[in-house]
């Protein structure tokens, strides 16, 4: 089947398809706040009316929380099958004076010469960013008739508000929502011009740490000096946690972590990315981390130990003289690789416990703990997207990694054994979560293009 | 003047003075509270007119806020003249439910079998420790007809509200108060049968540092391990402060810090104090300071670096993935001897500075600064004074240090350019500025009888 219909079907119906982005942006499906749970059920019906246009065997699913979207479509024999996962509701829109326009009343604006955006609430997060997959089953449906593979559609109603039925709702309906891999879209572009495959995200451990010493406060002019100080503990304990070029300390903590391939830090060279260029915005210039390593591979491919927050003793305007009974810390792991989390938990409560007096004591509460998604570097799937997104921009893709985690990413490996494929073409100052959400037209336009591309270059036997 | 029928008189009128207590502490004079300033008038005016009936020169003597009682009486010629100080207000009594009995209702009650003691707000402090030195006169002049020394009293209305008006009365009427020397009557014995003389007061500096980083808070996924986090800085800092035997590493810190006399140390051997009666009480066992020193020489006669407070990140329940902008601590450094305040502040802050890195910063607050207060072990007033309170208790005084401060004793340094004699009776179980404030009847009748003695041992030639 051609792909090359298909490209100027959706370049002839842009203006269709934005139609019906406008619609979809309309319904004010904010999962969060539970005055909106009809406009959630609305976002998922309206899916489901569009799908079943396109030919797709639609239904919205309920959950506990707010509904689910699942719909498949048969491929070619011998063709892949793929699911494609996006989320319908939005965040949010508080300030609301802060818009510049109204959130759920869709525009296109011209932000710069010759840049324009669609404006509004889920414009981007996620509306637009699933739309585009939308269009493109659309494209090909109408070309040919049939899809290049068979696809199955998972559409959440509850990402921003943490997910709750996902999980559950994956482990009852696992046989069928399997496929060979999964295309999640949640994910952003290098720049405006230069498409990308994200292809690790970094795993986090959280620890709260209190460490205990007197039985209360203290006076310090009483007791300065003979009594152990919980601040001066814990201080102690968390500089101990790097070394002077920045590694972290904690007895295997590096278990698991991999070197980048020279090439891939030579193509993340190649982005133009400086200590300069990444942390000038934030009015910082020195990289804190490991000595000797790039930004981007030191937030990309490197593990870290975060202090996230700190408390002690009198914090109030003024001062007193006191001795705290405690002291606490809220202290972080983001994970690369195949660090384990348990472990790397365990390896911090003993590295901790070792530094405390035998008068003191320690307290732990955990925080969350989930590895980090390294995805191969050349798998098939990855290599055929990447060209794919190089024919439609132009330019090389480039595969990029993102210090966050995107749970349902973890969430397809645990429940379904399936690899992800990250692509999407969110762009940094898209202000998704935050008022005046927009989207690049362009993102809009080519982003239905690459996926009809991406479903193409997938289908192909190599 | 014999002192043997001076004694028996305050034997004698026991219950009379435990009459004219019972009467001044009933007058609610709470200074940081203006609701009771006619109450704090009133005891000042309380006290001029009982003096007035010894033959004291007594005045009430306005001040921007509580007044003044300044009171004056000769003594024989050639005899020393020396200034008295005691403050007449006291703390507020909240929270009033647990006082088990009206905190303006003085009683004596039997606190344990054998042990009488005076309740009621300023039992202690200071009502009952300042009357004592009051009635030890009024025994003299009715004995006597006359005083063994000249004496000039200076009771205070705002010691427990930050005496505002302490500094300037002082200066303007310093040809008017300055004696040989004065007595302080703000402090302790070491225990119940043994009385004490206070020799030395540790001095205080208090810095506030925050250090900046980041021009906003991050997000630890996106810039964890490229930006600098002002906790990591902060708790580095921090931990520099002490090495591992506990000695403070500012370069500097220790100039002007003496040792401690063998014989000193010896005598605060002899008391029995020891680590775990100590720190026992607070639920600790090791002392954490220098190493190599008893917990009675570090609280009296070593420096310390302490941290008072600590702030920075998200402290609220649960976790949040943040990379502060900044992050902020309150230290405070106990002085001994003669370091200098100035030059211990100079050096903390350097020795910060050269700890941020250069694309951070740090800026200081300062929280007052004083210098310690150290007095002679040998001079003949404390000698005398040792001698007397030794012959009233049965048992040889001991010479303490104060880990806290008391200002007024550097006040008297220097705006008066005289040393005090630290003198008190209170004991550490005296609960003052707490619910069920007492004062031992032992006390506050072997305080009148010490008080008599002292005056008489201090006028004697040597």
């Amino acid at each position: 089947m051609p792909l090359a219909p298909v490209l100027d079907r959706l370049d002839a119906d842009l203006d269709k398809s934005l139609a019906r982005l406008f619609d979809y942006v309309r319904i004010r499906s904010i999962s969060t706040d539970p005055a909106y749970a009809d406009d959630c059920r609305k976002a998922a019906e309206w899916l489901v009316a569009d799908l079943k246009t396109i030919g797709f065997d639609a239904s919205v699913r309920d959950t506990p929380g707010h509904p689910m979207v699942v719909a498949h479509h048969a491929g070619p024999a011998g063709a892949p099958h793929v699911l494609f996962y996006g989320h319908y509701d939005v965040q949010p829109v508080d300030p609301l004076e802060l818009w510049t326009s109204d959130p759920f009343d869709p525009a296109v604006k011209e932000l710069e010469p010759g840049r324009k955006v669609i404006t509004g609430r889920g414009s981007s997060d996620d509306k637009g960013q699933l739309m585009l997959f939308v269009e493109a089953c659309r494209a090909w449906k109408e070309i040919h008739g049939s899809l290049p593979c068979a696809i199955t559609l998972l559409f959440e109603g509850e990402e921003e508000s943490g997910s709750p039925s996902l999980k559950p709702f994956l482990e009852a309906n696992a046989a069928e929502l399997k496929a060979d891999f999964a295309m999640v879209c949640d994910t952003g572009m290098w720049d405006q011009d230069t498409p990308a495959i994200s292809i690790a995200l970094r795993g986090l451990v959280g620890e709260e740490i209190t460490v205990k010493a007197a039985n209360r406060d203290l006076h310090s002019g009483e007791f300065g000096g003979a009594a152990a100080n919980p601040i001066r503990i814990l201080a102690k304990v968390l500089a101990d946690i790097h070394d002077a070029d920045g590694r972290v300390t904690i007895p295997g903590f590096y278990d698991g972590v991999e070197e980048t391939p020279t090439q891939v830090l030579k193509s993340w060279e190649s982005l133009g990315e400086t200590a300069e260029s990444f942390l000038g915005p934030i009015g910082l210039s020195i990289p804190s981390g490991e000595k000797g390593r790039s930004v981007l591979e030191l937030v990309w491919a490197r593990p870290t130990a975060e202090f996230n927050g700190i408390s002690g003793g009198y914090t109030g305007k003024g001062f007193k003289t006191v001795i705290a009974a405690e002291a606490s810390a809220k202290v972080s792991f983001r994970l690369v690789h195949k660090q384990d989390p348990a472990k790397i938990r365990a390896a911090f409560r003993a590295f901790v416990e070792a530094r405390i007096p035998a008068d003191c004591s320690v307290e732990f509460h955990p925080h969350g703990g989930s590895p980090a998604i390294q995805l191969s570097y050349d798998s098939p799937f990855l290599t055929k997207a990447k060209d794919a997104l190089s024919d439609e921009w132009g330019k090389p893709a480039v595969m990029i990694a993102m210090g966050g985690s995107i749970p349902i990413v973890g969430d397809f490996q645990k429940y379904l054994g399936m690899e992800s494929l990250m692509v999407g073409f969110g762009l940094s100052d898209d202000r998704i979560h935050s008022p005046n959400e927009k989207y690049d037209l362009k993102s809009f336009h080519k982003g239905q293009k690459s996926w009809a591309r991406i479903l193409d270059a997938v289908s192909r036997r190599a």
